[in-house]
């Protein structure tokens, strides 16, 4: 269960509000890189977490802490909206592109629907959505949710960060970047943890490797159909990095066959002309025997 | 069923076209404040609507009006759209930020999808999403969604009203808002008439209370970390609303266990290491024992 | 910012799991309905509450309380679904009704996406939505989007209690219910607080209904085709719910005129035909003058 | 404006309520060859409509008629529902094979969200989705628009028609897909009306085809690999179906270059390799070089 | 299965980069007109085309190439987007008009989530959704699916080719609007040589139509509440277009009855008014006796 | 640029057809984990690749491979529901528990819009959706996103193999299980390239860690009400894995303040309430004086 405390994780101050900012903001809040997705993300791992306790122990830990983060990217562009819109008549009444300049950098949900305040959507109004949260419950596929959640989120941040010129924003961000930056470290200590690539791949390593299909595990196989000779990369030759193969390089070729699908079934309501075996030569005369 | 007049039921009139305001006319149309849904919300519950025929009756009358706004507001946006872009291809091409204020404004999709008419988007083109469409089959619950849905609708339509000072539009909106107005009160009158805040609450009032934990349901729980005093505020004490507890103020403490989840099945492939109850101290050594 | 407690806020038993009954919990999870759309309701409404600070305290109190729903249920969901699929394979195989039957009960993400956890998805497997998380910044309409949500909540949790004679999970709904009971009362002393309907209602009450078009603020209009006469209901005649008008009677007409939109512009490439104003009359033999 | 009878378009009677059938009933409500589709189409096609008066009458006299629709299928979805869950408690508490068919068979929002009525949702639950609502400002486009739509539409309600043995149903379907008959036929009149194949293609006929690549305008280009010969089809030889060319038949060859893209831009955060022109040759000592 | 060649189907060049064209773009890659709905359109209605082999063939070959053109558009969004934000610090720092209008003119999400690349979202920002990817199986009704698309796709397209003046735009435009004339011309040749509207339609051409309701096969139904005189249109009169009866016209009528539905289930939990059948005329007068 | 051949990558066969696990393969096609997702991730990521070219043509390479593998899983689906419901009206109409199983275990739109065919949706019919589609433009980034892509489809495949007994079935999954492994290992293998974890991490690596706020940036924050010991776990003490730091444990406390946001703006139309400093002590009887 949980508790709150009213302040915030870490001080939120803006000099001088931005309504466009505040858009852009959004992204970090219901974005796919965002702080909703990552704070619900390790709370399902840590709710259906099995196996060693600890794991579940240590993403309950940081799904509540990006809790926080929510709160104060939210906070953030409430402030940047505050005195962003008391003209806001005058600007779109005038109808001149500087007022329309003014609409269109600011989400106008921010005003129509919020009254100021953010929204659980990303930086183009698109709502939060549910698919993003990963849990599959293997373990090291999640970790390796969970470091590509922070390596996105952290170039996200880093944008942000550059994109404003806001002491207290930056502040806030330089902050949240630090988070970032322990957070990919966290999730690699559980891979290492866990023993590394050479352990954790192919995940899931619970699958027997002698069940799948061998001559087909490190091959490299290039589509280019122009079938250039190997470009003798790390990943076409040499130890794979699993250490459990060696990496080949193959042309693309065919090895199954064209596919051929029964005719419909009369219920499916195809076209007649799908259900004849004989193809459509003579469709029309034949149409108009039956039909006319 | 349906009829229709080809006359709107209420004057729509744009002085001035203005595309930055059709744009934000969208959020009234497709968003989840807007008039498809309260058009649909009205209708599936009267189609659905089991008990006294009255309520049925009143649905399906309201949910027909709705229509009529969908198409005053649709009307609204493609005729502020009207001239908007007989200059596009100067001003995209000509790459300045005039310019690019102006497409700012306006939805690009208003140009490129619908060609200068509304679309059943919102204001940042988000499609209407028919999850908002709420009906419950509980006449108290779905009034509340209904006075909910009136409630923000007005607010949005205030604050468009505020937006513009094109006298036509202005005008348009002092009706929606009016009927916003009777609309509130229309659902207000049916809770009456269910007998009131005493009679419906808690909803469903069809579940007898005493199967609830009932020394919970007149708690206020404060998570508040710092765990405060009682605020002694309307909610934390004296009788509850509903006539039939009496509210306390408790701090938030857990009354549950810890979960404990039983080991991943083998079919589900987590990783082994989940799977081994003595937890992954030797993990690295074991696992070399066994792969490499 | 939050804490965590590792137990949980009230105990989570299942005598004899049910992964179809886990399904049916997604709903009170990643629904409209549900647990992560109050908690993150309240907290936006909390991030962005300006006015007596009291409220948003309390909203952070209640959003932080719901997030530990969220994670009983996720339990619940969890539990549910442990020994469901330990015969899978041979289920999915034997490809009769029965087998089939088990598959279609249950969510098959609960086995090939989750590993036998709980999603951020509703009860079909359709994923949260944050277009469902309201914050108008208007403190009446929140309140009324409030208590809807915990009255369509606390009727599902009710039909989840219905649906089970597990003991440990009837507890489970029964705490649940009592705390909907709660919240319903809660958001309606903010409302009663706030001085009622007579005060709140129309919302916004800031917007002066002087501009609003009063000849249709309190008229129930009737879009019957049989143009009945009035049903003599509350919500068609005396004093208004909102004591601020008296309802009326009417039958819907158009008080607008029939739209005229102006011709399409060369840039959309609407069809040739739509931009002649003479009509279609001799559409065919004009056309084939110009292009044949 | 629009106006309603409380009387159904058509009769609607199920004589042996079945839940499985409401959940399928749901596609031709909420889905995307549904009715909520089609009548939202006509509507706002007629809405945006510019050009003669009478294709925008035609299209709101069936959109109008389209809602009659969708209430004769939501009246039959909870008609079919009826009777559905009274022994439900059981069922689910069970747990037994039988009983998940049930639930499987059914949606089970049916139950829990609208109390045993029909939902804006397809029949797995998924929303209706608005960005299915295609109205482009071409009426032709639109014409061809509403022609798939009322086929797909056709094809649907044929196989809700296989699918029921229940009188009462097939009765309700034999009407609706008369309906479709008349619809597809009268998008098909305003295209002949349009000037036909002939005339309206390519759609929009509008833009001087003077100004497209005409070396590509009326060319198959076969992507298959093994470059076979002209399959001399009706597509790959003689007069193109719009009249304005001749069929040709090519195999597919790049015209293009290879895209060269600039290096990323700081602000934007690659990794620092990214932005290195000598390639990453010798990365590892460079970056120990800069970094360690 | 599938190769590739490194280069583009069609030299993309982009003369003078433009975030805002860039934004545009946007629509014909990831929006309902887009490109990436007709690829995977063709290619699942390939993989699942049963009937004459020749059509499964020809829907692979332009699938195949429609990949292809998705691949131009991202390589045009990505050429016009650089070199775009290298002052944008400065830019959305100054907080005016002007910077705002541009951060406004182009997708946030270009600079925040992609590094300047293209995305699978529309000019909105909303992402692509596989309900587009219309495959029923009915090889006619496929077909009238794809000329629809390829219709509003050319649509799109030639009012992208109005929106800009950069040459290698254009050039680049006009070759994919001559590949929307050959695909509309491609499907129609099937259209054609399944009969033809004669032969095709109704579609599905395999139910039998002496099942529907054959009264209202053919009959224009006017919901016009001043019941107009027939317009004597091509669709109110006359042979119908599929050659298989005689257009009519009729004012329409109820042909049955107001829906009854039977009262809500206990388990459901409706309000208790909902359940008492002697309706609410004495309602608060019971309430007050079993309640208080 | 692309092109096919008509033959599939690997043989795809279905020795018994089971509608049950055609939806689950769905879940490989259209879900989060599935096909789709990653051809078009890696198609775009190459279409936006800045840096050295090898690693676009890489992308390329593999994309153009994952669209042979929807292929192949596309064919699956519809050779399952091959001869799946020819007695689909015995069945539905049957009413019974056998009958509703089977519909319940497949997906009815297969039956409904597909005509037994593959769709672009998962295993509950939710449509694929392009957010999923990540390219960051920062490349050890994309990495991360990859290597999570190929490890939850992974698993997800290993679950489909242990759902069948069908020899066909498990012959195909074990070819992808075996591409998902070289895949993994392509992935890793660029990021081995590029420096490895110390010389990605944190990414992005190009964002100078002396702006980050150092305090914050390894350190593991317990948020734990309980205030546990550091449990001494790898993440809590020694190097951090990037090298570039050592993890320290720590408490969680605010370092911010409790936030202030500024009344509402007049024109947002908050509740009068909120715009009044004072409080809301007689907040009824000064409502009384101004409105009654």
């Amino acid at each position: 269960m949980f508790y709150h405390d009213k302040k915030l994780q870490y001080k939120v101050r803006v000099d001088k509000p931005n309504p466009a900012f505040a858009r852009m903001l959004q992204q970090a809040i219901g974005g796919i890189e965002g702080e909703i997705r990552v704070c619900l993300q390790y709370m399902f791992q840590a709710w259906g977490c099995r196996g060693p306790v600890k794991y579940r122990d240590m993403l309950l830990e940081t799904g509540t802490e990006e809790m926080a983060h929510i709160e104060m990217l939210a906070t953030a562009v409430a402030l940047n909206l505050e005195g962003a819109s008391n003209t806001l008549k005058d600007q779109v009444a005038a109808n001149n592109p500087l007022v329309e300049g003014i609409m269109g950098g600011m989400d106008p949900r921010h005003i129509l629907s919020s009254g100021l305040a953010a929204m659980a959507v990303d930086s183009n109004g698109v709502p939060f959505n549910g698919s993003w949260v990963v849990g599959s419950g293997n373990l090291a596929a999640d970790m390796q949710a969970n470091v590509m959640a922070e390596s996105t989120g952290r170039v996200l941040a880093t944008r942000l960060w550059e994109a404003t010129d806001d002491a207290g924003m930056k502040d806030m961000l330089a902050f949240l970047i630090a988070r970032d930056t322990m957070h990919q470290n966290q999730w690699l200590a559980v891979l290492e943890e866990l023993g590394g690539v050479a352990n954790n791949h192919p995940i899931p390593n619970s699958f027997p490797q002698s069940e799948e299909n061998s001559a087909f595990s490190y091959s490299f196989i290039s589509t280019d159909i122009n079938r250039p000779d190997s470009p003798n990369t790390r990943w076409t030759q040499g130890t794979s990095i699993d250490g459990k193969g060696t990496f080949t390089f193959d042309h693309a070729q065919p090895h199954g066959q064209e596919p051929k699908l029964g005719p419909p079934i009369p219920e499916g309501h195809a076209q007649k002309e799908q259900m004849e075996s004989g193809g459509l030569g003579g469709l029309v005369d034949k149409v108009k025997d039956k039909l006319l």
